[in-house]
């Protein structure tokens, strides 16, 4: 059976996974790049997304590099897509990641105003669904030829499938910064430590990889 | 110059250190003994506190017992100190910690509704003062002999101490459970990480004790 997961899925101390104020300069808000700047873009696994071959190896290198294998699809939350909100004005916008976006495979964006799907360059299709949890990791199963499907969030959206009981492996980085205001990860979900085995390591970097395991 | 220190002050990772719900029954309302029996409990520094030699030393023990040295006074909020509110009722009311509480020092209690001190078994004298920080400080050093000043929590407690960058070092351990409610450590605190340097590290147990010395 396919798995669900979740990866390098930072949060401040204070248990925000995205600052306030996104827009097309801030895809983070006021956090900027702080949730991953300090661990991830150093490792060989975000060197490697930019065509690069550098990069440091180590725990962080080793948790981030679990992000690509075995994927067959992602399903993301439009706010991850991008900054716009309501209606789109055009169809122009195709992300924030350029011509040739790491996914390689489909890609079904969450949104409540479904446009015509967009074919990139290397793999990479985005669908734009208005559904249910249970219903967009339907179409993305189907869509991931017996491989996983990836979680991509952002938080509004891991909260769903937290909370419809969906996700079967989730990696959580925990960057001890205090972002004050943002969007909350953590929001009702009392008890959630029941469901999963979790494990924690930290990083010389200074924050602290947490992997959860549904029981 | 005698530092103000907090310890052993345990936070779930959603960012709540105590529950909701206080009562004489419980003092951490619905979290119960959660966010200390999985690391707190079986040391080596705790078991002592009971009067027994008992107990597991390792990492959890090296970080719980940094809390008794060179510790001349402490200053706690009242919900610490009991489970009730508005003026007393009576006086009957002595704390949790039974005739000879573990703090063996002055402890500052702080209320809007003073009462007069009492002396207990063991060195432990609990003072009632409706003081702003700066000034429950001042009075705790008086009384400390030069020693440092342990802030004992709760987190409102806590709060207002950071608030006005009183706090040289502070050990929170990050427990994975997840409360959904009580009283959240963290409000208000965005930026806290440029005034401190922060280390972490994981335990067996499974909490990450974080280390935060002010810069």
């Amino acid at each position: 059976m396919s798995r669900v997961r979740i990866h390098n899925f930072a949060v401040s101390l204070d248990g925000f996974s995205t600052g306030e104020g996104q827009s097309l300069e801030t895809p983070f808000g006021h956090a900027g790049e702080r949730l991953m700047s300090g661990w991830f873009f150093q490792t060989r696994t975000f060197r490697g997304m930019q065509g690069k071959t550098d990069g440091r190896m180590g725990v962080d290198d080793a948790f981030a590099g679990q992000w690509g294998g075995e994927i067959g699809a992602e399903i993301m939350g439009r706010n991850k897509f991008g900054p716009q909100r309501g209606p789109w004005e055009n169809h122009d916008w195709t992300g924030w990641w350029g011509p040739n976006p790491p996914f390689h495979t489909p890609v079904f964006v969450l949104t409540h105003h479904p446009r015509p799907s967009v074919e990139m360059e290397g793999g990479t299709t985005f669908h734009f669904i208005d559904a249910t949890p249970e219903e967009a990791l339907r179409q993305a199963r189907d869509a991931a030829g017996g491989l996983d499907v990836r979680i991509g969030g952002g938080p509004a959206t891991v909260r769903q499938f937290l909370a419809a009981d969906l996700v079967d492996h989730m990696h959580v980085v925990l960057v001890p910064i205090l972002l004050g205001r943002g969007e909350r990860l953590w929001d009702g979900q009392e008890g959630l430590e029941e469901r999963f085995d979790i494990e924690s390591v930290t990083s010389p970097t200074g924050v602290t990889h947490m992997s959860f395991d549904r029981r």
